[in-house]
């Protein structure tokens, strides 16, 4: 069939078959069909929608569309870990090391940051000397020998989905939830891992802001994945405020330390420990979710956590000596303290626009080639429900430069609603999908 | 607004208004806005449809995005007519001169075949020297001298048009109702006639198969040309059978000369009556369509007609000695009739397999630019609802190549159901819409 033929079938509401999504995306990554009419395509599955099998057809498609990642070289069950992204995320910086604690093989694809979300590449390259850029041997090696290893994704990883959502994010047709999810899960299975934790953020910092989306979303992962053979699990947590206080790229870092050091803040640590238990018992490091979750939280206090941080930062180039004294880490020479004048309860933060201002302040990327400071960012001290007193620090904001500090100041102010009645909460574990 | 915006709004099932459509296409043409951006939004408008405004604010953007022909140099008022295209449709080569016969100022831009419809400039180059490039010199003075011109679409007519139906027709995009009529339409505007006279054809030989389609493809049309200030009528004609017996360039050319003499068909007749008779009184030269009918058909009977069509040949360089003696048009080498072993009653004939048998003859184009045979074609003898006895003629194929005579023979008796009972037929003038 030609590509002129499957836009009339996907337009006339009919499901590809796997043969036509293999050649079209074959066909698409080799340059043969025109993106005008891939963006045709891509309009018509925004109307008409794809089946599950559909989906998974795509999805693999795409993730065989370049090297599958070999992680045969690593013994036993390697699991992956995937977030959708959200501000003040810096789980994957204690969850690794925590999973690995156990001997969960934690072998990882990250990225970087862009728009008001972070990445975890960026956070780890607070560290002086850390680097990403492994090749495949010392990838496999680092897992073998300390159960984990972090790594950039390379432009090999899946380029039909690269080039695909560069095409959709330019023609309208990013938000359709099939699309959203065979993007993801092509890379996380040309990843080559046996099992995926997803941890599918909800609310106003996140891609999905409500909650029937971001299960929607969840649901379709966990069914492309588990039709492609994974061990899946999806926990749907709460991003109707930032994760943690602290937002920035080595804010974030010291938190992460802290936390795997067992005085992390409770949401973080709650997130932590739900994933790090799915996590564990997939690999088969823990006979079962309470298991797992009581072993794993002994070792945030017991220092075996922070061990394996450690080890990491060092495997992978970077100064641990910024690991045993956070004061090491770059840090802004500006701060300053947001004081509210009326006091009460909070009762919304406003966290796509936390994220924004952290990114005005030069912690984020604009566009892909944006540099990135790593020293500036937002340490909140109140969260939703909390009481703040008239004169109260709400946050500190850390920054290099005095007028976007202003301009941060009062945006943050702006970011928060404060009301007089105590308000109901979120628990940050919304739901868990297996 | 970006395109994205504009995408994203259409999707969203908004309106688009004027100002953003002017941009849209301005853009597009001067290649700002990229086909892949373009193609997306063409599906978005497949699923949700553009508004009368959207439309109308669309085929004035393409009138103007080249330029409008300026007619003021012609006396009176100036009607053009348009068929949607059909199988032996030789309207044009009748209609025109017969309304040029009662003074109507008859400026037509026309084009030429494309797969199974044949195209009028084809038809008229059988007269040999003839010639539809014309200065818009010459065109004028010859309707201001003889009442009649047709010019070949210049380049320079509707661009954005050309540019954004050659992307419709690789991106499954063609069948839209709000598409094809300012297609259709902006192309006409562009011509600069101030009344139009729409033959919509309906029908399996039409681009509309049904009457449904057919009456809301005019419908659109007519509500077009209004918004845009001309004076429309609509007439829904049958296309579920060829018009008249003759199909094939010189061959509908020898049909047009005999029902302008006054023995043509009675469809084709009857057609370019009713549709000559709406051009008559909308360029004031009867008082009425039953005057105007009268006066037409007595011109097909008097010569009238006729003199008219033989001063247009003369003027537009052809040689008139043909007209007198089609005998002297290009004929086929061969010619065989098709027989049938069984009688009954013509229930049925796939009209645009008899397109298709043409074309197969080389009497159309599969391509822009494949040559034509002028001379190949098929004369049927029976139409729908004729009685056919066992061993009589059903029609006669024109061919110069053996193989491909065999071959039309064959697939012309397929393309006759033959029934025992007598069947019901359908009138040629199915609707008309002012």
């Amino acid at each position: 069939m030609s590509m002129y033929d499957l836009i009339m079938k996907k337009k006339h509401g009919l499901a590809l078959n796997q043969a036509e999504i293999e050649e079209m995306i074959q066909d698409y990554t080799a340059g043969t069909i025109p993106d005008y009419q891939m963006s045709a395509m891509m309009m018509a599955i925004c109307f008409q929608g794809m089946t599950k099998e559909e989906t998974k057809d795509l999805t693999l498609a795409m993730a065989h569309s370049g090297e599958i990642l070999d992680l045969s070289g690593i013994s036993g069950i390697k699991v992956d870990k995937h977030s959708t992204g959200g501000v003040g995320d810096k789980t994957s910086l204690v969850l690794g090391p925590m999973a690995a604690s156990l001997g969960v093989s934690v072998a990882k694809m990250s990225g970087r940051g862009l728009g008001h979300t972070g990445g975890t590449i960026d956070k780890l390259e607070s560290f002086d000397g850390f680097t990403t850029s492994l090749t495949t041997r010392q990838f496999i090696d680092n897992v073998n020998r300390i159960h984990i290893a972090i790594a950039g994704q390379t432009s090999d990883l899946a380029p039909a989905d690269k080039k695909l959502y560069a095409l959709r994010d330019v023609t309208g047709t990013v938000d359709q939830m099939s699309l959203i999810a065979s993007s993801i899960m092509s890379k996380k299975i040309a990843s080559g891992a046996d099992a995926i934790v997803l941890d599918v953020k909800t609310g106003d910092g996140a891609f999905m802001k409500t909650f029937e989306d971001s299960r929607s979303l969840a649901s379709e992962m966990v069914s492309i994945g588990k039709l492609a053979g994974k061990d899946m699990t999806a926990v749907i947590s709460d991003m109707d405020q930032p994760l943690g206080y602290a937002i920035g790229n080595a804010l974030e870092v010291k938190e992460a330390i802290r936390t795997l050091q067992g005085e992390g803040p409770a949401d973080l640590t709650e997130l932590v420990l739900t994933l790090g238990s799915y996590m564990a018992v997939k690999a088969k490091k823990a006979e079962s979710l309470t298991d797992a979750r009581s072993r794993l939280s002994d070792n945030l206090h017991n220092g075996r956590a922070f061990e394996v941080f450690r080890q990491f930062i060092t495997a992978q180039g970077g100064d641990v000596r910024q690991a045993d004294h956070p004061e090491l880490l770059p840090s802004a020479s500006l701060t300053e303290d947001v004081v509210v004048s009326e006091g009460g309860y909070v009762q919304k933060i406003l966290t796509e626009e936390v994220g924004r201002i952290s990114l005005l302040l030069g912690g984020g990327r604009i566009t892909k080639d944006s540099p990135v400071d790593l020293s500036v960012g937002i340490v909140l001290h109140k969260k939703k429900g909390d009481f703040i007193k008239p004169g109260e620090v709400l946050a500190t904001i850390h920054a290099n430069d005095s007028g976007k500090l202003a301009l941060a100041k009062e945006k943050l102010l702006q970011a928060y609603r404060i009301v007089p009645e105590p308000t109901a909460t979120e628990p940050i574990i919304r739901e868990n999908l297996e």
